[in-house]
């Protein structure tokens, strides 16, 4: 009897940890990063062409090649993060347009070697506040790395770091 | 000759905190934070009335506060910065505006007692790269809690955090 506690034990916990890989790992493998809304700033946007507000974020890598000046190319082990919300209006003061619902996360992870199809980047896409894994099959990352052909000359990033005293 | 020496190292010495004090202190007394731009972000924004661009961040109190859903009032303790951009064309996607050059940082602290007479908030504002502080007296700050009376009903403060998965 203590036997089948046993195992049944095992086999929930197993099955709890397979299912949370399954929520936190993108179809190419790379899973979602630990933390990254505490992560510095390096940029942000706004797309006034899909009316969207984006704040970009760097892992400890990418802030340390920032402040050095060493962003093209990035360091193997940067991780850049980019937060997508819908725009909204803020309440107080109609003429500024403020992060709304939140869209998705998405991230480049530098790896020259293992990510060398795809420019030395590995992508990946979290849909929703519930961070839903985007694409299919490992074939997705084409889409973005089709995507970000125009920037690259700069390392395939769009981003520029901003200016800062 | 020793001594002479000395009492002119230690002046020099003195002199050059001194400076230090006049270039990082508002007409307010109030200090500029040390490394502000690592801290987290609570939000951004674009201001289509100026053409800027914003990030809002916040100290570790502010961070606390907000992942707790503290924000209204927010903790003594807390230190909001907002950090301004003018607006510049992202060079490989033209509907996409980002930060360009940089205008100035600008900062609430707040101790309910300590700055009672502007709602519980001391503020700064410090202008271009070189970081100048902004008033010529410290009656500046009338300007600036003026400015902030629609957002009274949220402790005066214009900004709410983003929404994060």
């Amino acid at each position: 009897m203590k036997t089948k506690l046993l195992i049944t034990a095992l086999f929930c916990l197993s099955g709890t940890v397979m299912a949370d890989d399954i929520l936190s790992s993108a179809p190419n493998g790379i899973m979602l990063p630990e933390n990254y809304s505490d992560w510095q700033i390096i940029s942000s946007s706004h797309r006034e062409d899909n009316k969207t507000m984006r704040i970009i974020l760097g892992n400890d890598v990418a802030i340390t090649a920032v402040r050095l000046g060493k962003t093209n190319p990035w360091p193997d082990g940067t991780i850049l993060g980019k937060l997508v919300w819908k725009d909204a209006t803020l309440d107080k003061w109609k003429k500024a347009t403020v992060p709304g619902k939140f869209v998705h996360a998405e991230f480049m992870k530098k790896n020259a070697k293992l990510y060398k199809d795809t420019g030395g980047w590995g992508f990946t896409r979290w849909l929703g506040m519930e961070q839903k894994p985007y694409g299919d099959s490992p074939a997705f990352v084409k889409e973005c790395f089709d995507c970000h052909q125009p920037a690259k000359d700069n390392d395939y990033v769009f981003t520029h770091p901003v200016e800062l005293p």
